[in-house]
């Protein structure tokens, strides 16, 4: 898939190919074959002719009349979705959200593997590692980012840390940054960041309860 | 705003205008009167064009030439996301994202309260509070949600659970679900689900390194 096709596909599209890729893991544990684009999308909450045009993207999947095999739509979502490898993340900021995110299960399902954690606390330091997660001083991350070849940075920071933080893992080479500390990063062009901003989905969910009183 | 209007407001223009008000919190923070559409757009990350655009949809704010009143717009904005007021917020299951969801601070300032937690654990019930939060058996749950005004459910329960709770908070008449658990939530039409999946934004974040490459 060239560059400039996949970047034509919209956010949204991505966000479901995702969703699919859920319903997917849980009909291959419920051993089904074969499932129609009516059937995933109701697991995943949408209609079948969105199901069929987010997957028409992508080329054609489908058997006619039928609905797609599993096992191979399965694969070719992962591959789409860049999830067909593992993806190594490391924490910045072992505080409470980040110590959760450390013990976060769902992430192993999913080829997302914690390797390490950056704090400054020394009585984290002393403890070692976090939910069986090496934790290390930052001044470490150019080597750790090195020896375990890390993707993805999870900046986990207050606020007043997070650029700081952002500025190390850009300069250490990491291209992938999951953003929860609630500030807009500065990062140069071919770094990518996605930002969790528990205020601003509240914002939308009360948005949504508002207008539809 | 008829509920008609605000229905069509796109689901984006809206997650923007979540943006736009964190700014001028920072704009008002630091003694701004006025601000240009191009600096609320710098320090939101979109161009001016689409700050004029996405505010056009509620009407006229704009000082032609100049920009906007940052108190005028920081109070109208916060009128159309329905965040002039406090909404009440309890909390689901107290595990390390939960008890991490209990210590947020940045909530706070965008008026959402945290007033109860539920947990079944009794080692936690015990405690009676976390993060100055009181903790409550579900069976009291119609009760407090009364008693406290809950308007909002976060669900940080394991995914076999979540339904279940869902269930109980929906039947308690809590309209608004902030859904941490990795599964689909079945609930009425009348109920606004938002679910924070961390491995579909991790998922969308690969996607995009990807695609880049």
């Amino acid at each position: 898939m060239s560059k400039e096709k996949s970047q034509k596909i919209p956010e949204v599209t991505i966000r479901r190919l995702s969703a699919y890729h859920r319903c997917l893991v849980r009909a291959r544990e419920e051993g089904m074959k074969v499932i129609s684009s009516s059937t995933l999308a109701k697991n995943c909450g949408v209609n079948a002719a969105q199901v069929r045009k987010d997957l028409a993207y992508f080329g054609k999947f489908g058997i006619r009349g039928m609905g797609y095999y599993v096992d191979g739509l399965f694969t070719d979502i992962k591959r789409i979705l860049g999830i067909d490898r593992v993806w190594n993340m490391a924490l910045f900021g072992a505080g409470n959200l980040g110590t959760a995110l450390l013990f976060y299960k769902d992430f192993l399902k999913q080829n997302y593997h914690m390797v390490a954690a950056f704090d400054i606390d020394p009585e984290k330091l002393q403890k070692g590692a976090i939910g069986g997660v090496p934790i290390y001083h930052p001044d470490k991350l150019p080597e750790i980012t090195h020896r375990e070849k890390i993707d993805i940075a999870i900046i986990a920071t207050p606020v007043s840390k997070a650029q700081g933080v952002a500025d190390q893992v850009v300069q250490a080479g990491i291209r992938g940054i999951l953003n929860f500390a609630p500030t807009r990063l500065s990062v140069p062009d071919n770094v990518v960041v996605k930002d969790v901003f528990f205020t601003n989905i509240l914002d939308n969910l009360v948005y949504l309860l508002t207008a539809s009183r």
